[in-house]
């Protein structure tokens, strides 16, 4: 029996194999490396039952035809489905990226699922399927669900998909709503954009916005500790939670000072103008967490916690690659 | 200046095409002719203001061309997209026909109208995207949307899709969530089916499912009225109504009852088990409409009248298809 796990070698996914792998579970990992890199699966990769591959999930005839090769010889039981696009700019510039990296691989999660009677999918959605609610605490049950970015789009597409095939031929879906998460190893994200920007002139750090842009983050432990809560716990076919910190988020402005005081202290911040970073941006978001508290789980660090120990991470991952 | 209607041979295009027609608009209609028919544009095939071409939306170099092509000599200033699957059942056995047709042609219309910059669309999406919400009344900001077929997943990932696009490059969208829409031409749907099932066998009609399953229905003459209000007098950009009757709708055992009393009075009625037709059948539903009242519109005809109505007419347009 094993798990698959698809952008293995991105940011949430590397931290879920390397969860699976300990807890002694055979894992077969697919990543098309575009935005993952080997280097996160450090951890694993020598593990006898990590079986690691170079695909995209995009290409479904690479991609069908490498979990039958697999699921023939150690049946798959349950789907992690991590592979996205991450880049939301990326996306709002050309929406075939999010389309072929987001949705179809979803689209061929499900094809492959329903084909070979692979039952169990857990799927990394996002707080973006939401769109701009103001001051309104988002719960699951909360709508319109009008996302602002392509990224969102095809967050939400995806959803969709997944709620049709728990209807049809899935036994249980998971979709975990993340808001922004932080921690290693980093790919993307304001922090580590806010560490390289000082890298690159240690003396300067230019802000996309004036900084006001206010948002919770989940620290990756956090996040992998509540989704495995969920997947234990939760009772419904199709299983929807938002996974997050219930504060009210630290500002880009608060970020930016914290990652200059660790990273460059002398630097000048200079910001942009406008309350968003790119189209797309939702510039506050409020989460509210009922469900997941009812379910007996809250996080343990709050978005100011999670922050401070994710830049201490990143600014020592970047120290390291150097 | 003209509008571009997609799935112009289906049965809301075609009824849009001859509104706009006799309203002096000039059209450009486009139809792949795999579930519309050219009998269907009867009344504006010969208009020298309609302007029709057998293109397949999802395939993006023909629709993209045809569109540029046209768009050179009469500006398009607004897109219809109609086009779509409408057999939901064929959509879950084979989830590739709701995304080519329904999510695809939404993907490559909003791609053609950032390019030439076309600003306004108007887009048929569906009662499905909410899913099975119970005997709650169903209003724009219900949620969750867990659509239960692909229909209404890749309806959903259209609206998602669109709604990203408004965000960056669209000036107005419109989002019309119909419910059951009845009428001529009829290509689909339960009335068509009942009177196309009494032509083979007059003496028995068989119904998927056990007859209880209830729905409220729109005559397309309202539907196309409710519509052209929408885009009259809406305010917002990204703009999702609920387009229907709000009454508690008619039950299959009712319209089966309908449908042999004036087609084949003397047709016995046998039942099938459950209360659903289908994977995806969402058996009881109600429409909020308050939205849309104060707005200023209601339909003419409630659920019954619609469906009495539509009975006569499918049974004067088939027995002319004889």
């Amino acid at each position: 029996m094993s798990v698959l796990i698809t952008g293995v070698a991105g940011f949430i996914g590397s931290n879920l194999a390397k969860l699976f792998i300990e807890s002694g579970e055979t894992v077969l990992g697919l990543d098309s490396l575009s935005r993952g890199a080997i280097d996160n699966l450090v951890d694993v990769i020598a593990d006898s039952s990590f079986h690691f591959k170079v695909i995209d999930c995009s290409d479904q005839i690479a991609f069908v035809s490498a979990v039958i090769d697999f699921h023939a010889k150690s049946p798959i039981t349950e789907v992690w489905h991590m592979a996205a696009n991450s880049d939301i700019p990326a996306g709002v510039n050309d929406a075939s990226v999010d389309l072929k990296d987001t949705f179809m691989t979803t689209f061929n999660v499900l094809e492959v699922m329903k084909a070979l009677h692979i039952k169990v999918l857990a799927f990394a959605s996002s707080s973006a399927v939401y769109g701009d609610h103001g001051i309104e605490r988002i719960s699951e049950v909360s709508g319109p669900l009008l996302p602002l970015s392509n990224y969102g789009a095809m967050k939400l597409a995806s959803e969709a998909a997944i709620s049709a095939a728990a209807e049809s031929f899935l036994d249980r879906a998971f979709v975990y709503r993340f808001p922004n998460v932080i921690g290693v190893p980093a790919t993307h994200g304001v922090l580590l954009d806010f560490v390289n920007k000082l890298k690159v002139t240690p003396d300067r750090l230019d802000v996309l916005g004036n900084g006001s842009q206010q948002k919770a983050y989940l620290h990756v432990s956090d996040l992998i500790d509540g989704m495995l809560h969920i997947r234990r716990n939760a009772l419904e076919k199709m299983c929807v939670y938002n996974l997050g910190a219930e504060d009210a988020g630290v500002s880009v402005k608060a970020i930016a000072q914290s990652v200059v005081a660790n990273a460059s202290p002398s630097a000048k911040i200079v910001y942009g103008t406008g309350d968003r970073g790119w189209v797309g941006d939702v510039p506050k978001f409020k989460y509210s967490l009922d469900k997941l508290k009812k379910l007996g789980w809250a996080p343990r660090l709050n978005s100011q916690q999670a922050i401070d120990k994710a830049i201490a991470e990143i600014i020592c991952q970047e120290r390291n690659a150097k």
